[in-house]
Formats: structure tokens, C-alpha cells, sequence
């Protein structure tokens, strides 16, 4: 066996808290550390062994580390960091503002071959397996539609605007993939969906003392871009149940392509993922691509790369001949 | 725009047919001809423009030709035609013989690295898009089972197993994935499954005059190998009704990795194919992966490939630049 690969994670919330789970469940590589911009005594890792250090003391350790992952925010940590960091070091990211992806590569692309360093961004499950699905079915079956739904999962954002109404002491809320809808596209019909077509949204709230039930559903249900569109249902529950029932990050969805090959077949391509943790997750996809970035590397492939410029073989621990012979 | 890439068919069935097909819907390839071993008078393109040749004709073509889609069978056809013909042109097959795949591997590897030019073997979808979707499973997913499973589709071996039982003037066969073993991986429980476990099989009978109908089902359902192990159900239908509902050749299945990331969380991937015709949705694959192989052969990067192999945005058509913004 070679020796282990030697990762670095960058940033420790639930993402960095699930790279750190993945890595361990992966034989060939070993968690060199946690870098923080927080003071490194004040974060918990998941095994209290991990050293947890600086981010600044990273300068030293360029020799230490094949390759770091990057846990930060995509809105305001990756569009520094990962430029930054990869004109030192090897890095994956999983920076998922769609719209600015391309800029993103631009900077990244740029350090990166300045510095002979690979650097994977956009990884994860969308942008990342599911722009991947989305690839395959419109390469594969190029007259057809693909259609992309989301959940049942958590909604961070949404979450977060509930908690702003007034009345609301806590609350969480789903998107819920509509069944219509899915049933419409899986029967190869192809319909037009818009936004409002393809999700219903449900909200799980807690009541602050004294809050008026009907105010709060009804302030919720038209607040005007994030619940107005959709097919919204508020259910109130108790603390404790929000604690018990609800403290997970579950979340998934769906790529189908349908598509025709002749007039008379129908084909149907589906690629569907039901999370428990989204984080944990996004994690292990981060995870695989930092093996492949360590084998891009030492074969003198430099630059920035996404999952759609990796050979599939390269995520796997087994060799070429191993995977030919077991999972072809 | 560039020069069309220039594609022969080499080999004129189902599969052939459904290359055909599939060409016509990518506007940035075209048709050369299709080369038999027939009599080239005697063969049918869908469009009778195509150019129909003897398969030694081939010989004289090299510079007219960038990849040759090879649609034999994987019997007797492609262990020799795939090496033969890579020692002078690229090439795509379907080679799904799983057991024989690691050494038809090295006799087309030996042979496309001599003459320089770029073979992909095993497209299609189990081996081929089944494939990837095991190693992104597994790579992924280090803890967890992938189970494959298969169908609703005809089966063709089945099918003649079953026109070779006395008293039976035609029929087919449908291999139908177990509702049970399904239900039960999908819902993480990662149970032991063994063949008899994962599918049952319909078999769609037209009697001949005046045999058993009981006699007949008996024979099928204690045929060993094909049929005892199995939860079988036989139906009879008049040879109209086969004409007219069972002349198709649908097929899929699902390959599901079902995971853990942490003692607290569940992870589920599921792929999932739906065709209305197996062939010319195998057709597709293999033309997607010979835009692949033209790009591998003119970026000098030669011998045998598979799925594995392949960066998944070498099949589409866009440039990278129009994945990364329209696609990630």
C-alpha cells in the first residue's frame, strides 16, 4: 500500500465536522489537522486527538499536506480562500453559488496554475452529482428535458426567515418535491413546470408566549418570494418536539432526463439521493474528489478542475485493473 | 463550429439501427456508412441514404473515418472485431461479458497503443452507466452495500429458453425487480440478498394447438437454472396479443448504494434507468462515448479506456466553459 494521503481541513463547522467523520471511514488517508480562524482551543473536533491549529500556521506546512479541504461559506470564505490557498497548496472545495461558478474557476484556475497546484471546486451534490447526472442525460439523450428537485430537505435560508416573523419562538422549514409533478415527468410527458410547480413548502413552527396562531401562519404564508409562490402549510408543534423530531439535516432530491430516442421510445434517466445529513454527505462527496486531486497532482495535472473534467476512476481508492475486474 | 466527427457503424442489428438513430439527433456528427458482413444489398438502413458497405471495404477508408462504432455482439463478434479493428481506427463497443471484461481489455489495449489510436470498451449501461454509478457509490459511500437491480425488462436469454419448452409456439420473458427487496434497500436497512431474492420473473406464453396449458406452465417453472430458482408467473395470451403489447424490447433497473456516514446518519444514492427500448438507449451511450474517444485519439491519449477512464465532460458536445455555466 502507499503511503496515506495527508489531508488538512479548512474551517470546522458541520461540513469540516463531517470531513473529518469521512476521512476516518477512508483507509488510505490520514486528517493531518483542523485550521481555524476561530481560537483553535475553542473548537471540539469529533476525535479529541486531531491537533487543531491556525490558519495562519498553515505557511509552515506546505510539506505536511497533499491536499486541504475547504469548509468554509461560498458567500464571502471560498471567493478569498480558495484562490489563496491553492496558490500554496493542492485544495477541493464545494463552492455552490451557481451564477458565479464561472468566475470562481477563473480565480482559482489562475492561482493554481501560477503555483502547479490542482484545485477542485464546486464538488458536493449540487452543484457536484447532480450537475454530473445533469450532464450525462443531456449527452446521452439529447432530445429531451432535464428536471432537478429538491428534498425533502432543510431549508437553511427559509428556516431563517421563518424565525424572523414575529410570534415565531423557533421553526424549520421543508421543500417537498410535489408528487404531481414528479409523477408528470417520470411518465415521460415532459410538461413546462415553473418554480411553484415542482415544490410545496412546510414550515415547522414553535409559538413565542402569547403569539397568535393564525397571525403567525397567515405572516408566513404570504411573505413574498420565499413562501408567497408556493403551496405553503404551517404545522405548530413544542419545543420539545422541534428538538426531538427535528434536529436533523436531512435533505436530497432528484435529476431525471427524459428523453426519446425514436418516436416510439421513451427513456427515462433518474439519479436520486435521500440524505439523513446533507453536511455529512456533501462531506464524503468533498472527501473522494481530495483523492483524485492528489492523483491529478502528482500526474503534473495543475489548475483548477470540476467534477466534470475528472475521470470517475480517479474518486476510487482501487486500482484501475481492481475496478475493471469488480465493479465494471 | 468544427469539421462533424465521422462515424462507421460496424455491424447492422437492433443496436446498429439505434446508432443510427442516435447520430441523426447530434447535429455536430455524421454517418459515414455502415460496413456488414452481409450482403450490403440486403440490408435496411432506417435512412436509405446511408451508404451500406462489406465490412473490407473499411480497409481503404482510414482517413475517412475519425471512430468506428462497433455493434456486434459480445460473444463471438467483439473479442475479435474490437482488437482487430483498433490496430487502425478508434473505436467504441459494448463489450458486456463482465467476466471476460479485464482481458478483452488487454487485447484491445495492446492493439490500439501499437497503431496509436483510442478504444473505448464496455459503454452502455450495465457494464457502463450502472458502472459509474457503483464506483461514485462506493468511492462516496465507503460504508454501505450496492445492490443492482434489473428490470422491468425483457429478457432475451429467458425468452428463448422459454420457445425451446414443448407446446410453447412463442412467448417472452420479464425479468421484474422484487417491490419487497426494493423497498427494504431503499429504506437503509442493507439486507443479504441473494438472486432469488431480488427478482421475479413473468413469462408471457402463446400455446400451440391443443397443448397443456398446466403441462406447459409445469415445464417453465421447474426449468432448473433459468426458471426453478425464481418466483415465476406464466400467462397466456393469444399471438395477436404478443404482437401487439410485447413486441418491444424495454429494459432498466436500479443500482442503489445505501450508506452510513456517521452512527446517526443514513445516506441513500439511487440511479435509476427506465427504457422503452434497450437498444437504441445502448445506442446512445456508445455514440456519446465516440465524441469521447475522437477528443482522447486528437489530445494523444491512446490504448484502451472504459467509463471509469473518461472525464465525464468528454461526452458532451459543449466546451467546458459551457458545462461549467450552464450545466454545474
Amino acid at each position: 500500500m502507499n503511503a496515506q494521503l495527508r489531508i488538512g481541513i479548512v474551517g470546522y463547522g458541520n461540513l469540516g465536522r463531517g470531513v473529518e467523520r469521512s476521512i476516518a471511514l477512508n483507509p488510505d488517508m490520514r486528517l493531518v489537522g483542523v485550521f481555524t480562524r476561530r481560537d483553535p482551543d475553542s473548537v471540539r473536533t469529533v476525535d479529541p486527538a486531531v491537533p487543531v491549529r491556525g490558519v495562519d500556521e498553515l505557511d509552515a506546512m506546505q510539506d505536511e499536506i497533499d491536499v486541504l479541504v475547504l469548509c468554509g461559506g461560498s458567500k464571502s470564505d471560498l471567493p478569498e480562500q480558495t484562490p489563496q490557498l491553492a496558490s500554496r497548496f493542492s485544495v477541493v472545495d464545494s463552492f455552490d453559488t451557481h451564477a458565479r461558478i464561472p468566475e470562481h474557476f477563473a480565480a482559482v484556475d489562475a492561482a493554481a496554475r501560477a503555483a502547479g497546484t490542482t484545485a477542485v471546486i464546486s464538488t458536493g451534490w449540487d452543484p457536484g452529482l447532480f450537475s454530473l447526472q445533469r450532464l450525462y442525460g443531456e449527452a446521452i439523450l439529447p432530445q429531451g428535458e432535464t428536471y432537478t428537485f429538491w428534498g425533502r430537505g432543510l431549508s437553511q435560508g427559509h428556516s431563517d426567515a421563518i424565525r424572523r416573523v414575529p410570534g415565531v419562538a423557533a421553526g424549520v422549514q421543508y421543500t417537498i418535491p410535489s408528487d404531481d409533478a414528479v409523477a408528470r415527468v417520470r411518465a415521460g410527458e415532459r410538461p413546462e413546470l415553473g418554480t411553484r410547480d415542482k415544490h410545496t413548502r412546510e414550515c415547522v413552527v414553535v409559538l413565542a408566549d402569547g403569539a397568535d396562531p393564525d397571525a403567525v401562519r397567515e405572516a408566513i404564508v404570504s411573505m413574498p418570494d420565499y413562501f408567497e409562490p408556493y403551496d405553503t402549510t404551517v404545522r405548530f408543534v413544542s419545543a420539545e418536539e422541534l428538538t426531538r423530531d427535528h434536529a436533523g439535516a436531512p435533505h436530497g432530491g432528484f435529476v431525471i432526463r427524459s428523453g426519446t430516442t425514436s418516436d416510439a421510445s421513451s427513456q427515462t434517466m433518474e439519479f436520486r439521493l435521500a440524505l439523513e445529513s446533507n453536511p455529512e454527505f456533501t462531506a464524503s462527496v468533498l472527501v473522494a474528489y481530495a483523492r483524485a486531486a492528489a492523483r491529478l497532482h502528482a500526474s503534473g495535472d495543475h489548475g483548477a478542475k470540476t467534477p466534470f473534467d475528472i475521470a470517475p476512476g480517479l474518486l476510487s481508492p482501487k486500482t484501475a485493473e481492481q475496478l475493471r475486474a469488480e465493479l465494471l
